[in-house]
């Protein structure tokens, strides 16, 4: 075993405005016992997602966190001892780890993943990153060749692997970011058609610039002001993939919605549809495999953003709302 | 030929604020010729929508009206003098007719149809109203046995047969409408299984009673207010069919969307789906055959509200904004 104690991350606070470090501290616990029907597990690698920042804010599609507990978080870890058959120490799996070195979790709530080097790819292209990416494009955006997708976030987690995968379809990909560094690195090194900083002049005017015959698939990750811009200028019957509202996690839930809805849906006959990753756990193999092969072809491009201990969760995490990564972000706790 | 004069009916201006009937005048010209390829029509019954509204606001799913122009206006006319292949005297037709007693069109602008008795049933169950019904709630909303329905306008003339249909394919219709008669008559006449009336008490709290599990299909026809309450109260994997906005038709356009999108929508993983009549004339007679077998078995009741006179329109349109009205609208013109 490899550490003495058990170093957690609590969540001291609920946040009030913007999320701070100052909102968690580390205490340090005894290592738990796995006890029947429980396997007790290393963490390895934390996935941090804009989406952790939204369990604060109350029930979603989990339960809300509650200040005083242990900050949670989905990850990969292996198992050291079990008590549960069909587990072997050894073993890799993904589970909601929580911000800590060592968690002792029924085999119920842990899925058995096969191993891949380097361990990463688990959580970027093959896990939350671009299986989101990946179904949400392909399933509910259900592309043509030639159409114009626009993803915001675009140099995040899921927005780096949906523009690379528009392309691939044979569209248009068309990224929104928030720097003109960003947005360099798009076009050159990922090979978008074009990526707007919202940051900088009329989001309005760029996007006609860049698509004037409008767009027809729109994912948004962010919701708020970039969504009400993107629904005026989608096309008839255009598809609206909505993956979440990084706009509005990291503070008050905001008092309105977009403009241009439900006007904007009922004349252009627009389709919104909302879905998270588990909502396609049956189509996991097939994705995997799609994703691996255009890998392997050099075709789809792994980007992660991975910094080294489970003490720098919290500046992780406050960083990546605003924005700081680029690709997948997740810290190596072991 | 019935008349020596064609009345028309001119939007002098473009309303602002509130349509009034001042908004409108009678005018008499001459009664056009059918030029090649024409038809000369009367116009028999002319139908009030909601959107006709909206065409004042701007473009929208048509080009915008402009004042100065003769009202327009879906309607069944008939011909009365051809000049094109295919179509003699007698024949009926669905038009955008405008408000007037004649107009002379292009064969490609108009669909023949078989007669009916009553030729209102063209306007109400077989069609504007009732396919809009149909289609929206059957192919966009994909209701199943046990569910819960939510129809607001549920009084007007999409909304009374969307809670007919819905109890024919085993769901709780729930209605909303502005009136303690309009919800009385829901119940007790079209056989609801619940009215609520918006315009009093507490809407949220009065769904939450009503469907203490949530709501599966909302079927919207308002937006505004009502859609923020109904999203919040939608059910995981919940379906909006958005079919119009008439609560903010009659005035500028809003300038906020409801609260909770995209939030409800990435949670819950809603489907919102805009459409018009239209999208589905390809599955128009399978509608219709449906539509008809329910109406002769006496499970759908067909209500509508007529008015004689082409000099009514204007008093029409503007009481069927204030929602005046129960079932489907029309004015007998001849």
């Amino acid at each position: 075993m490899a550490g003495s104690v058990n170093r957690q991350i609590v969540l001291t606070e609920l946040p009030r405005g913007k999320l701070l470090v100052e909102n968690f501290k580390m205490r340090e616990t005894q290592i738990p016992k796995a006890r029947d029907g429980e396997v007790l597990l290393h963490v390895r690698l934390v996935s941090l997602d804009a989406a952790n920042r939204a369990w604060m804010q109350g029930e979603t599609y989990r339960a809300a966190l509650n200040a005083g507990s242990v900050m949670d978080g989905y990850g990969i870890a292996e198992v050291i001892e079990s008590n549960a058959d069909g587990f072997a120490r050894g073993d890799l799996v993904l589970t909601t780890t929580g911000w800590q070195d060592y968690v002792a979790l029924p085999v119920g709530n842990v899925v058995k993943i096969e191993r891949v080097e380097p361990l990463s790819h688990l959580l970027s292209v093959y896990g939350i990153a671009g299986r989101t990416a990946y179904h949400g494009l392909l399933s509910i955006g259900q592309p043509r060749e030639g159409e114009t997708v626009v993803v915001s976030a675009a140099a995040g987690s899921v927005g780096s692997f949906v523009g690379q995968i528009a392309k691939l379809k044979g569209c248009r990909a068309i990224g929104i970011a928030g720097s003109p560094e960003k947005c360099n690195w798009l076009v050159n090194e990922l090979g978008f058609d074009d990526a707007i900083n919202y940051k900088e002049g009329d989001l309005s005017r760029a996007l006609k610039t860049s698509s004037p015959q409008g767009i027809d698939i729109y994912f948004d990750n962010v919701g708020g002001q970039i969504l009400e811009t993107c629904l005026e200028q989608m096309k008839l019957h255009g598809r609206i993939i909505c993956c979440g509202a990084v706009s509005s996690y990291d503070g008050d839930l905001p008092d309105r919605g977009p403009r241009g809805v439900p006007r904007q849906i009922v004349i252009k006959r627009l389709m919104l549809k909302g879905f998270i990753m588990s909502d396609f756990n049956a189509e996991r193999d097939r994705a995997i495999a799609d994703l691996r092969a255009w890998v392997q072809a050099g075709r789809v491009k792994i980007i992660e953003d991975i910094s080294d201990g489970l003490e720098t969760l919290p500046s992780a995490l406050v960083g990546l709302l605003a924005g700081e990564n680029r690709g997948k972000r997740m810290v190596r706790v072991s």
